[in-house]
């Protein structure tokens, strides 16, 4: 198995977890993929509510969930030490535990312990697949299309999972491929590019996308962005390896600074349109840019379809934010 | 310590390899740092002869040998058994075991229990250091000069040692800069780029070349080629994270496809050198080429000088093959 693989359904975990934006990962699985989820786990009352109907470890048992998710992040990436024997409980159960993490699950003996039991797994998302291979650059068949950036944390895996679910809702076979911790949680599967070794980053990515029907759509969550100082060499792998045959900008208005980098200026969208299709034509000289997708949430609420009009009008192409325009426009384009 | 770091003197293992090509790790530690090396290691009298003073293990060990290297490389890179007692021996007796084979040292009990009671630690090149940070962008101090290459396995290591030993000719301080586990074992340290995890690939290549005097040039040894369809992730986090001033593309004259890859046509020399400058000018915008190394093995033996001064002109470059021309034109360029 070359990519990672969930057993659903899935019981999302909530731990004692109050805060609902440190719950985003249970909010974006229940959000994009609410038929995977069967219940919720609330260590306390007080707890995110999710909308997910409330579970135990035995009832989960009793119904056949096949993960446990840890839908929450601790700043820190951390395991309290209360939620270990719940978590045992739920492996001894024979259901895997799922998380990403920076804190190993395997590296809690009691986890171990009660996964051993039962034959359980303990899924770190964050550890790729191991035997990875290099990169061929071989034609594939099927349709891609990749989410780039002018940066990391704009709405590439948003805007990948609304094109899917667009593109489904227009009867156009797709699938969502996860390159990231977050999405592979929601996809069920996917592969941990930024945690590749270097060697087999473009290799990742060709597994991450086999080859499917020709008028199958693969909608490949992007990461980091090509003019990222410390990111650039996971986007190449991922592009060069995707092949995709169309790419979406993505941007967050107002954004002046790579985030966290503030010596470093953000690239036009013109910049990444332009070395995209430079960089991917290696092994797609047909790839072309389908469209802007943009965070307009910077932006006066009143002003926001004039500045993707001018934004579409500047580069000739549709330009939409997908919580406000919807993705219809790209599709159009497709 | 985020390079790794190998303590001098060498005795050089040979073991019974009686193949010059399958010992080319020893033969590049003897002919490019042969004052780092005290003796040569062979288990039988057909072994390979580096030209080393012979010395046992305990001729070694009373010598102050800091490193046992292993100076070749089997196919499928592993240890055979009738080396291991030797490599525990020199472990027991407190010398460092440093390879860079596939098989990890630390996978043999006998050498983990040998180093375990003299404190000697078995180096493996191949695994990069822990902690590796993030590319952060920023700009250091002193002089950096990378090769870079229209493939793989055509001279970048080669080219930058002999700039390293020419510079220091010249009276310029100058260091090589290994970034590969060959490079590596002769330098005495470095990081292995294309082993370390996708994230950091810049952020290593940054330690790779930290601040140095105004006047002091870096000559890092480049990795793969940015048109590479396996490899050209582990050579944009490396240019980027170098922020070289200067760097020299280096070709194979006659080769017309990625090796290995025979459906990837090779790109042209001009074509490395304009996507290598767009690439680059990220972390550095002045950025330039300052010549052209080829090995020229495949060119007829009188043709070589004038192949050599054609390519010259069309790149407006010194254009050298440093076994024939040495690198002086290049150095002049600098």
């Amino acid at each position: 198995m070359q990519r990672i693989e969930l057993k659903a359904p899935y019981l999302v975990f909530v731990g004692d977890e109050t805060r609902l934006t440190y719950a985003k990962t249970g909010r974006g699985i229940v959000d994009w993929r609410r038929e995977l989820c069967a219940g919720q786990l609330r260590l306390t009352a007080g707890a995110c509510d999710l909308g997910l109907p409330e579970m135990s470890v035995s009832e989960a048992a009793a119904a056949g969930i096949g993960s446990l998710v840890i839908g929450t992040a601790l700043v820190g990436g951390s395991i309290p030490p209360a939620w270990v024997a719940t978590l045992a409980e739920a492996a001894r159960a024979g259901i895997d535990i799922v998380a990403g993490l920076h804190t190993r699950l395997a590296s809690i003996p009691e986890l171990v312990a009660a996964a051993g039991e039962s034959g359980a797994r303990l899924v770190d998302v964050r550890i790729p697949p191991a035997n990875l291979p290099v990169g061929t650059g071989k034609k594939r068949s099927g349709k891609r299309l990749l989410t780039v950036g002018t940066d990391c944390a704009l709405g590439k895996k948003y805007t990948a999972l609304q094109l899917e679910k667009d593109l489904r809702a227009a009867g156009v076979a797709a699938d969502f491929r996860a390159s990231g911790q977050t999405g592979i949680m929601i996809a069920g599967e996917g592969i941990p590019i930024d945690c590749v070794v270097a060697d087999f980053i473009s290799g990742a990515a060709e597994i991450l996308s086999p080859d499917n029907d020709p008028d199958h759509w693969d909608v490949i969550e992007g990461q980091g962005s090509i003019f990222h100082p410390g990111y650039a060499a996971v986007s190449h792998g991922l592009l060069i390896g995707s092949q995709p045959d169309a790419f979406v900008v993505c941007h967050a208005a107002g954004r002046t600074h790579i985030e966290g980098w503030p010596h470093m200026p953000l690239p036009s969208i013109g910049e990444v349109l332009e070395r995209t299709v430079q960089i991917g034509a290696l092994t797609n000289p047909a790839l072309r840019c389908a469209g802007i997708s943009v965070n307009t949430a910077a932006v006066p609420e009143t002003e926001r379809r004039d500045y993707l009009t001018r934004l579409g009008e500047r580069y000739g192409l549709p330009a939409v934010d997908p919580l406000l325009t919807g993705t219809a426009a790209i599709l159009d384009n497709l």
